[in-house]
């Protein structure tokens, strides 16, 4: 069984057992067909970047269609207080929410709903820890492989952090959301076999230093690895003994059997200098083609240094700060009642809070991502309610939701809606593309943004915007709570 | 099957390929029976903080003694390049080697071993990662979470940050290590049924939106959770509509009913002030009993300042920062070759790195803690190679292993070793302590410590010595791999 079925088929998974207390109480209030509308959605980018990368969908997805509990999950619900009537309504367990979803490797900007889950309010309340845990965490990471890649400027980056990853979630799942974000390569296994994201081989100082000699070391790898034979080189000496004793035994063991190396790898030291000295003694020594491979502690502002110093380096290997995203370890998804259905018709709820960035946008929304027909790339991206469309065919009016003053006309523009059916009344309607795809579609649609919203430093403000009638219904909740106590 | 069964039964978990093809390589290359020894150290403590706490230990356990291949597994192999003869020994694994440890609890200190595995090279290189990532994932989160108790002086810190957690993993190990560190409960489900950590119930914001009024909502609040009735009081307004809503709720559905509130709790707004005219407001009501709990991102610098302001809190509720260790989500374990069986013989190994701070200690060792007879206090740690003892019934001399002329020394003292034996040939010897149990010893064993090593603005240095035997062969390989060239 491959990793992802272990994880997603405990219904407790990382649930709060509270989410079971919350629905075990709208239910005995008589609320188990209310319907609910929730809205996840983030606040901000990590490490004040211009966009995120949605991803984690498909583990979302597995965990839903999995979802049931056992006899033996009945018995401990019923140990922490759960009523037997929820948990007969448990034992029989089907999932009938519908579910939207922003598809994975999609651009997604912060306030703007990324999953949309409606139906029973027992149900969608039930599944908010794990809905959230999947998208944060590997959209986390898909951000932050996105950054390391677009520092990197077209040279490779492949991620080898499962050491330091935060459990083997972490670094499984980690490895899918850097290779969507556009990493070429992990080290670990359970990612080749259930991903079948490709794989790098590397040897380590132990190694090296299992041998009487580096040399020594050097030869038996070779032997061992005619056709990806990369040696790690700062186990004494990079320049000194690494790399004379590397050549040698590219001579002495490749040639002979007609094979080229692949590379060298520098794990320490000063390593835009040091690779300027390899690459000058690997080309002429005569392997101009044994590409060199950096890793120690990088991240993107190291590797935007180094390729803007010159660096030698064919494929920057990144490993902790990739896997726990070290910069800002933290995608802050949220999951917001935006509409309750009462007396049969659906009621926007707002979420006031004590802090003005926590006010919620209140109803059942769809999200429109606007492209300029021109260049292809995106204007805005606007929040309708359900029963809107943005009709592209005519000009449209995008306007600041906070200074309304700030209004701009747009034409020559397709809408496109982002936001596509996942579940259908408890089924699942949607395939996930394949992970190939993902990456590809992701890299089509960061695309289509602006470098000013790709650089690092004050990244231009993608528009979120809301439509009139949203920004009508949000204006009068904020001012019904604020001028009614109840 | 409980989680730690469904993670720690996968041989891949998080283990990387390269592990697997340079065992093969070592088997090829006829050292199967080669015996090698392991050092698992970090080299610095996460946030500058004077000390580590250790965890990890049991699903490091789990995952060594369930390590066996499946025709799958090696089917899987196979298809990566992995010989035939390695696969028919991977076939009939049986672990064999010596595995040490420190009990998890333990302050521990950077350089010092905390693991040391011995055995078959092919064997002790295979378990590299899932080692790693064992002690480094929960370490981290227990050193975090007692920093989180060490600033909330005496005030209960209880765990909630599951759906930030960078998987269910993280999660649900992540709460075991919180609870080690101290803190009192855990949000999830697992961890009460897979641990046993008590459990916190709450409300969310969405059961008071879910209501025509706030009263209501927690009247039916009150109704289903009589006993451990905590309300959410920031929704709407904390101090105008939350906490006057919240006592009415307590007056006309708990004190009929024979029954006392127990807390309400605040995730927004300035809290330090709220708390204050919260618990005016809550006295004044007669509800001096009902607890308040505080939300909303903290941290332990955010703690300290509350409490230092006098915050009437009761329970600081941490998320996101501490499921992640967020202002430092490392927790840089490595593992190293430090020994080697050759002819007949151990010879102690050595990395000398390009840099100085990543040159490793050779020899296999053990960890003495020197604890001062008359205080209790710790005094020092000293790592020794196998073959000595430190006889704490005379002086003895501590110095410097870098500034060699800063000398002390010491009398009436106890000299306790470590590193306790965990795997002897294979076969566990060791009986993990109850988890309630581990929590206590942490906390027994951080009072050991000075005040001074566990404040968190430049905490004094621990001592972490060499003996005079280890100091010196470590300055010989030095000077010999820095002399002769190979």
């Amino acid at each position: 069984m491959d990793h992802q079925n272990t994880v997603q088929t405990n219904p407790f998974a990382a649930t709060e057992l509270y989410e079971f207390s919350m629905a075990d109480g709208y239910f005995s209030n008589g609320m188990q067909d209310t319907v609910a509308c929730f809205d996840l959605f983030f606040r901000r980018v990590p490490d004040h970047g211009g966009f995120a990368v949605m991803a984690g969908l498909e583990q979302a997805i597995a965990y839903l269609k999995n979802l049931h509990f056992s006899e033996d999950d009945l018995a401990f619900l019923k140990s922490q207080g759960i009523s037997d009537a929820f948990l007969t309504y448990l034992r029989d367990f089907r999932f009938s929410c519908d579910v939207w979803a922003v598809p994975e490797g999609t651009p997604i900007f912060p306030n703007e709903p990324i999953v949309k889950v409606r139906g029973p309010v027992v149900q969608a309340q039930m599944i908010e820890t794990m809905l959230l845990l999947c998208i944060n965490q590997q959209s986390l990471i898909a951000t932050k492989a996105n950054r390391l890649v677009r520092a990197a400027r077209g040279t490779a980056v492949a991620q080898f952090g499962a050491r330091r990853a935060q459990g083997a979630d972490a670094a499984i799942f980690g490895a899918r959301a850097a290779y969507i974000g556009g990493c070429i390569a992990s080290s670990g296994a359970a990612p080749v076999r259930d991903f079948g994201i490709p794989t790098l081989e590397t040897m380590t100082h132990s190694w090296v230093q299992m041998f009487d000699t580096e040399y020594e070391a050097f030869c038996a790898y070779a032997r061992c690895h005619p056709d990806d034979c990369t040696f790690v080189v700062d186990t004494y000496d990079t320049l000194r003994s690494g790399v004379p004793n590397a050549v040698r035994a590219f001579r002495d063991v490749l040639v002979p059997m007609g094979k080229r190396p692949k590379s060298v790898r520098i794990d320490s030291g000063d390593i835009t200098y040091l690779s300027k000295r390899v690459r000058k003694q690997l080309d002429e020594a005569g392997f101009p083609d044994c590409d060199i491979m950096a890793s120690n502690s990088l991240d993107e502002r190291i590797i935007r240094d180094m390729v803007s110093q010159g660096a030698k380096v064919d494929c920057f290997i990144v490993g902790e700060r990739l896997i726990t995203a070290a910069s800002e370890p933290l995608f802050g998804g949220v999951y917001k009642l935006c509409a309750v259905e009462q007396d049969g018709r659906i009621v926007p709820k707002i979420n006031l809070s004590e802090n003005v960035h926590k006010i919620t946008i209140p109803s059942s929304k769809q999200v429109y991502r606007l492209f300029d027909m021109d260049s292809g790339k995106a204007i805005a991206d606007v929040l309708t309610t359900d029963s809107e469309e943005i009709d592209d065919s005519k000009p449209y009016e995008l306007f600041d939701p906070d200074f309304t003053w700030k209004r701009k006309e747009i034409e020559n523009f397709v809408a496109r809606p982002l936001l596509a059916p996942i579940f259908k009344a408890g089924e699942c309607v949607y395939t996930s593309p394949t992970l190939h795809d993902i990456r590809e579609y992701c890299a089509e649609q960061i695309d289509t943004l602006w470098d000013e919203v790709k650089r690092f430093e004050n990244p231009h403000k993608y528009y979120v915007d809301l439509s009139e009638k949203l920004w009508e219904i949000r204006k009068l909740l904020i001012e019904e709570y604020k001028g009614v106590r109840k």
